[in-house]
């Protein structure tokens, strides 16, 4: 089912990357530890470059271009996290960046692209226009596409996260992660599945946007009828690539609510001091919510981001 | 003028607080250095058991008592992160912790004093009346007064964070903090005596409450007529035993603007994502304000603390 060639393919991932992106720290949390009765040991990846994981992802799927291809450019669409990264990543490695984001999303989520030197088309807010309009700068430029979290590229960046978290932490029993359009949770499986084949894989997930998980359930990609969270990360669907990835090294999804949500969140800022977004707090959410299922683990949980707006807090 | 004594019982303050208190990470920041034209080194304080550096000291001088001592507890008065700090490294030693707090304080910090295990006394708060109040307690039970900041172990066990930070960034040019009672600063400015008398000790200190400025350029302890600054944990005075240590041992005191310390501090919450009190954004907001001091330095700041109230943020 997995390929073998990816074990490979992933440690050149780490190899390419890591120079161009921080090994970020792992804390630890004594309130937590009491909190949940789990041992957690935080990934934070809210200090990499930019605020988010997504950076590993995008440095490599940059870096996996010829030199031929890398002069025409690389082009994603998103209004979040990606976005910025694959301008930062770009920017770095000397490559244009052509960013399509949707006409309504904040004007400070467009202006953070810009100044990471990406080149900002804004669309209409439906997916089939984005798609569209990225299409339409493919002809005209020959640039690459991107895609957030269905490109085995991005995958494979991801999970480079939780290679350095098993390396840092040797003996785990649990890693989790948030999980959206699905790069994370499957580069994380990925790795795990290549190095410590022992570690269960899960995620967390809104209740409001359970597309993971129903999809776990039926064995077929769901979609959401709702982008209702405060986990605005979280809101897209899995792709053709991650999904079985996802489905057969995946041990499960724990679905939270939001407000359980802004609990965990709330905790990790006022007790670990350190500024995370809401996506991250999910895993912990899970943890709090389904203690029996973490109780004497070492668990490892990847934070991924740190980008909020501090004048819209949710407490 | 400085006692030698002081190196070796600097080393023994270390030697017994280690056990007890975390060693905090040092973090630096891309952006912030490409802000100040510095090379910073942040150490992190704020990650701190009970979230603030108060804890080193704390935790000195409750071990630097006789077993016989501290068995009649320990008093202080402080409506800040010495009264939690003092609470916490009590309960860790197994010694009662009287804490004297003013009537006003908010429920919140009496609570966070109470999980600490501290057993609070609560005073009109006029600084006479906290004074009679922690007397008759001694009084009462026999304990031993610690002053927040004007007490020789509390002062070595605050230059405790220096030493690592020292340790963890071997060339320093200049170590910055914040200064209040002058705890932190005259521990800082000990340790960086006996161990690297190359570097420069500075403080940052808001306008609003410049005491230890106008004590520096007069030579006498100065008192702030206003409290009128969001920087917390800045309002009081310098006292007699720190005084002297800083008056020949600081090299400068940079003041700053309020409008400055919230820039400062939203700046460290966004790009650094860590959580820090408006006090730890103090000497930040210094190196901003006077980048030509700092051009090119590696400059270490110690990061006071992270204990804010996260529905009253100034921005």
């Amino acid at each position: 089912m997995i390929g073998q060639d990816l074990e490979s393919r992933l440690e050149e991932a780490y190899d390419r990357v890591k120079k161009f992106v921080h090994r970020t720290p792992v804390l630890g949390s004594t309130f937590l530890n009491k909190k949940t009765g789990a041992r957690l040991s935080f990934k934070c990846e809210n200090f990499q470059r930019m605020g988010a994981f997504k950076m590993r992802g995008a440095t490599n799927a940059i870096l996996s271009l010829s030199e031929e291809q890398r002069k025409f450019g690389v082009v994603t669409h998103s209004s979040g996290n990606m976005a910025q990264a694959v301008s930062l990543a770009a920017k770095t490695l000397g490559v244009p960046a052509y960013i399509v984001m949707p006409e309504n999303a904040p004007q400070v989520k467009v202006n953070a692209v810009k100044q990471y030197g990406g080149i900002v088309t804004l669309s209409p807010s439906t997916i089939e226009d984005r798609e569209r309009m990225a299409s339409e700068i493919i002809s005209n430029t020959g640039a690459h596409f991107i895609h957030p979290s269905n490109d085995m590229d991005v995958i494979l960046g991801q999970g480079t996260a939780a290679l350095e978290l098993m390396e840092e932490v040797p003996d785990l029993d649990v890693i989790i992660v948030p999980v959206g359009g699905g790069g994370l949770l499957a580069g994380t499986a990925l790795a795990c599945h290549f190095k410590q084949p022992h570690i269960r894989v899960m995620a967390g997930e809104p209740i409001q946007v359970d597309d993971a998980y129903r999809s776990m359930q039926s064995g077929a990609i769901a979609y959401n009828q709702s982008s209702n969270t405060i986990a605005d990360g979280l809101r897209t669907h899995l792709g053709d690539i991650n999904f079985p990835i996802i489905q057969s090294l995946v041990d499960r999804i724990i679905r939270v609510e939001e407000q359980e949500i802004v609990f965990a969140m709330k905790l990790v800022w006022e007790r670990m001091k350190i500024v995370v977004e809401a996506s991250s707090a999910v895993p912990l959410a899970a943890l709090i919510r389904t203690p029996e299922i973490f109780k004497d683990q070492k668990v490892g949980i990847i934070v991924s981001g740190g980008n909020v707006d501090l004048s819209k807090l949710p407490f």
